[in-house]
């Protein structure tokens, strides 16, 4: 065990930046990171407020944050493809590789996986963590720690993307702006959409997503989603619907969107069953899909950013210190329409 | 318009073995076949007791029964592969070729389709039909044309596992043991399942799909469905679950039948939108498919039959001379749980 | 029957603008166009140069052009979709709706399909068109002809980068690099590729590629394409291989490119067979994909290029206009490296 | 080390049934197993007659044999779903769970597996051998231990029908009726298809093939395949080719078996380069797909033999006691047109 600096979460509505005691040993196969940047995540600031995230409680101090970039500063037994100096980023979520799932390719639906910040694990807002390299990515030199720590919340919108199968020239449509609903709609885009329909009732958000090339805001407190989805794709509806609002609501009406024999993917996550209307989903022969997490992204997200085709830098709103760790949180809990994504700054 | 005698439900509650006037003109690209034997279908026997279908109102005397093999006699123009005396099979449901879906190769979805007693098209339980040849298939010599009548049905079967795309040696589970819940699981068994679990409250259903090598019957009376699955897959689940019981009931637990990353086809239509538990079917990031009727799947289904990979002839419960056809219908409303399909043997 | 102008191939080597009578009644489902911009493709100059490709031989005067763009003049009956003054482009083959292949949705393997400028069917270098209004396409207004008339080479890489099955971020390598390598590389970025290698030995085509974000241009002549393939992915290879410059040389080591559970594109057509290596594309379980013109695809091309995702202008090098047409052609035949589209602007 | 009777390929041309030094401690993740039965390879045969497969030499002594089927002797550490007494068939490779391909869920394509019977590792024809309790599967109780060793051929035959993305109804082509040409044609059965047309020159093969429903042999010494193809599917081609003879000759005229839009599955392995019809496969728009091995497929193969789907029994035959071993592959060697398959008993 070594003492070190992080952010403690020491029981809901208590943040303390603070020395805790963590394992810091490099193992075979792990390299040690210094962490530069991590970014704010809803379940960081879901944790802050109310403890919890349904079946798993923070009963014990638990440090907070998974969306990290860094250095390596050490490198274990038998790691190759990393050396001490190499800028990289980190998958939060570490799987039993022996496990059927992982076997099968789909390791993100293991349930043995332990995930950054999920109690009882320690997140990585601190100075340094021991990670598995197999789960460590090298950044390039043309993206920043700052963009290293956007790959997390990206991927979330690459597995969206992936598991829609798009055809290149698809319409998509976006049901919520939020931070992971814009980086669905990025995902979309880049992953062969020719246009993104992103609908929301916050007309700030629509504005930050309406600066990418490709999207098409729909404010749906002034628009109905499904008269104007029905007008951009001439009565015949999107080929994939992205469902990330998580409200029951959007589901009243989702049937509407899709074109026959299209796709909707689910990713926001309503905390109750939905109703689902199974007979307009027959009468189009729909498929839906459901995501968890992601699995094999972190290198194709990587890929998009270095090759110019994604730019996330437009949704960092603001940088905070390491030091200004609680401000940044408490200015999450704000939830300014205008922020997207918040970071903060852990290296000197 | 040529008089011919049909089965014709007058209005709700009626019907009359009467002569109708019928258009019999053979055009281009059409066949006329001499009607053998039609099954008798839930729907037929829906507008029978109820008068309508969800949207569809049986406002005019409609000839009923769209499950039908016949002889064909009399070939249209430009028809090359059917000839007089061909022993056929038809498919009720009759799209527009320029439209948009058809061209997509989904004819089953195109909005324009009309089917075969589906007011206000007339079906088949008359003595002749004229058809379009390229929704007219042969049977083989050993198809027999009870076999052919039950093309339509086991259709809606194979459309389901092709949804599912099964993966060879796959375990399904079958919700619901109706007449298409037994033709999923046929479909299912002969598309590549090594075992398929049927799920039902009926025990004589149960008893008859148990016939088939490779069904597990389970009396859900008896037997909790998520712990027998767990039990048969050791823990993993079901790689494919058949929704087929249309039942509100059957969508709370289905979430807990497939393995991670399994499927779950949506054949039962239940009439109201049913609650789908999306967060634990994004834990496991189950597809969940849904069918519409069925394309491209006769000459599939056909030659599954002829080749004896399919034996449907158990499903025949009792076959109905035409002039007994309205006491084929009474005993399909009394709804035996151990009849499977009626039909009406049309040819003299 | 129509007397209109036309740029006809006499025969092999001759080429004449004159008079020719075509059929320009508008049937049912059919519009006339009036033709404004025509590309010159490959396969125009072949039958120029040669009178023949394969067993297509022009024994009769035949019209040349195939890729083009125009206005709406006249509307037949039952066309909803269209209406006089829309500016189009069209799909020059045009199949048998009630096809096996077309119901199935591959109208593009019909083998009943007729193509424009394919012996002896006449193009399109002429005033007026009749067409399946179908098989014609509105172009949006940020869409000009020039690039209308550059859908249908486009559709050709769209073809190819949808049979890939592209995952979102993948890296693809593409052995070719004139107009149609140059058209899939382009499509495969729009369709959700990170990078794309392109190779080629001839420097100008290079350099064309190499202006587009996200390709990297390498010169054969000075690189070895499988060391660089193997540099560029640290040594695991491309996600994507096309093929597109039909040489037999490149199927010498094109296995050496794709990563374990590869795909390689067959998009350049030998003439003759070419050797495979079966037992090195089954030690990586590789998947060969083989294109034949496109189905589907120019309503997705349309969008891509309107949404500005995709920017053909830079590829047309030179226009000239309807009376210089025969001095297109023999620019055309010089095949210089820098000339990636010549167009003829058949309106004034 | 522990001193154990095995059957030692000293080096080429010379077997021996004598005692050797094989490790079999039981680590963590592993179990024993007591060898009960072993199925005779042709790739045993090879090393046998050959000294060495492509770039696979025997230097030194190397036990025999692959294809195993035993009982857990002993437990290892950690293992929880195997107990000492149980019936169990092994997959004799074994890959590094945390390669990049294995991560990927394509294991099989991992460089790093280690294959038993592949220089230098030794093979199973011995009493005992320690192996990874991820890749040993417990045998239910109406599965001998003879299909249990009838497992490993099995599963190749499951990953080409799986690799073939067989839809329910499908007509296959097998060329070559060798053991792994009928495994193939069993598991497009069970997986599927409708009809497997198997072709060979050897009519004793055909015999055995034939007697299973849904196989229609050819001789293609009697009938042109292509000929016979294209009668039994009314001109229109097969949905799936399995090419299993390795022969160049099958592939001059492969082209001609599929339908538009079907694949062409590789699992025979030619030595050298085959000449491949691009262009033809090009009209088409086939798919060729290549296997290595198989992954994920034992407990499918178990399945669907324990469901009744596949009889493997008919295909011994003959077992060899174990003190017969060397004559078991003089008889291999034979090549018999009208052995399948033959077993060593190694328990008494």
């Amino acid at each position: 065990m070594s003492k070190v600096r992080a952010l403690v979460l020491e029981r809901q509505h208590e943040l303390a930046l603070r020395d805790i005691d963590l394992p810091l040993e490099v193992g075979p196969g792990m390299v040690k990171i210094a962490i530069h940047t991590v970014g704010v995540c809803g379940s960081d600031v879901h944790y802050y407020t109310h403890g919890k995230i349904g079946p798993f409680v923070v009963n014990d101090p638990m440090v907070l944050g998974h969306e990290a970039a860094g250095t390596v500063v050490e490198v274990g037994e038998g790691v190759t493809h990393l050396k001490v100096g190499d800028r990289v980023c980190m998958e939060p979520g570490i799987p039993d590789p022996n496990s059927r799932a992982s076997r099968l390719g789909m390791y993100n639906v293991d349930p043995a996986v332990t995930f950054w910040a999920t109690p009882p694990v320690h997140g990585v807002l601190t100075s340094e963590v021991v990670h598995p390299a197999n789960y460590t990515f090298k950044l390039p030199d043309n993206v920043s720690f700052a963009e290293g720590a956007m790959v997390e919340p990206f991927a979330v919108g690459m597995q969206a993307a992936t598991k829609a199968r798009i055809t290149p020239g698809d319409t998509a449509v976006v049901l919520g702006a939020g931070p992971i609903g814009t980086m669905v709609a990025l995902a979309a885009l880049a992953g062969g959409c020719a246009r993104v329909i992103v609908a929301d009732l916050a007309q700030p958000k629509l504005d930050i997503a309406a600066k990418y090339q490709g999207i098409i805001p729909v404010n749906i407190r002034e628009k109905d989603i499904v008269a104007e989805v029905d007008r951009l794709t001439d009565g015949w509806g999107a080929d994939v619907v992205f469902e990330c609002s998580g409200s029951p609501h959007a589901w009243k009406t989702i049937m509407s969107l899709p074109r026959p024999g299209g796709v909707i993917v689910a990713v926001g996550l309503p905390v109750d069953p939905v109703p689902v209307d199974i007979a307009s989903a027959s009468t189009k022969e729909l498929r839906i899909e459901n995501v968890f997490r992601y699995a094999h992204q972190y290198d194709r997200a990587i890929a998009l950013i270095a090759s110019g085709k994604v730019d996330l830098k437009p949704l960092i709103s603001e940088t905070f210190d390491f030091e200004d760790s609680v401000k940044a949180f408490d200015r999450a809990v704000e939830a300014r329409p205008s922020d997207v994504k918040l970071q903060i700054r852990v290296a000197k």
